[in-house]
């Protein structure tokens, strides 16, 4: 089973790239094998420029960073995001990756009627979406309505076809104490070590 | 009066860019300044890198794009953001954008309990947000639970302080007749002579 991890935080001291370090130590226990894009580190452009926005009319993508990470979905069992919300949402980066990622002819395409996506990853099995915060859980889900799940995981992964997509939120994560930090990471092992 | 309009959109023949000229063309009938700001042309960075970051936490912006933008925030009585939707979101380039100008020290700053905000912009008296998509209203509020509206309007915006924020929300742009785009165009240009 091969697990592509998408990670987006420009600070190695972070909580993400705690979580981070835990997902590969679960997917070690599990003897799986694993590959990190490190966004910030790869120096991804996540700007949409006019040749980007031309090519997803024709369903043909130009970025060769974008091309070469949708390859490597590709070839996945497992997907895994890590990234903070910033302002309710993921970073630039990360919506950049979606914007030229997540493109026609690279991950999904059209059905017929032109409307309707259909999913161009057959071997993908599962998408994992693991946030931070530090908005308590029940109002970023009443005062700001979960806009990250009805955005990425509803109105993007699912709508474009991936299957058993899933969020992890971890809330409060400054204002927590260090054992309950500590605990998540070890759960987050756990898990990556059952998949 | 001085309007700020913030723009994102690479293609020169989109309907975001009809909107920006309309805007204009408002303004301009009713005797008013503007100034604009087009993220694509001006090749604005949208990443936070962690010196962004660590100027986040000390409340000292250091990105001298961002740093000039907020300026220009300062002057301006009323605000305009013009953007297309794109996975029920904006594209990377705002998204960039509200995560190095809506910045602590830069457009508000913590209350003293470090937690609420307010704002530094006293000068503000409007912030109005022109999308274009082609979900139609009523599922990008059911399906999607006006995520955009729910993440920067109330929790970016009002949040960090911001008095009359305002979502002007174009649907189906691509399905509807010419007409009607016309007509939308027409009722921006009243609605900006107005102001």
């Amino acid at each position: 089973m091969k697990t592509l991890i998408i990670y987006n935080h420009p600070y190695e001291g972070s909580y993400n790239h705690a979580i981070l370090e835990s997902v590969i130590k679960g997917i070690n226990n599990n003897y799986g094998e694993y590959e990190v894009i490190d966004l910030d580190k790869e120096n991804f452009n996540p700007v949409m420029n006019s040749n980007d926005l031309l090519g997803f009319v024709k369903h043909q993508a130009v970025d060769p960073m974008a091309i070469s990470y949708a390859e490597k979905i590709h070839q996945a069992d497992h997907l895994v995001f890590i990234f903070p919300i910033w302002w309710e949402l993921m970073p630039a980066m990360t919506k950049g990756f979606i914007d030229k990622v997540i493109y026609p002819g690279l991950t999904y395409d059209y059905k017929k009627n032109g409307f309707s996506m259909v999913s161009l990853l057959p071997k993908l099995k599962s998408t994992t979406v693991i946030t931070t915060m530090n908005t308590p859980k029940v109002m970023y889900k009443f005062s700001y309505g979960n806009a990250l799940k009805k955005a990425l995981i509803k109105g993007t992964f699912k709508k474009s076809g991936m299957k058993n997509v899933k969020w992890v939120s971890f809330n409060m994560v400054k204002m927590v104490k260090p054992e309950k930090r500590e605990k998540w990471l070890k759960k987050i092992e756990r898990k990556f070590a059952e998949m």
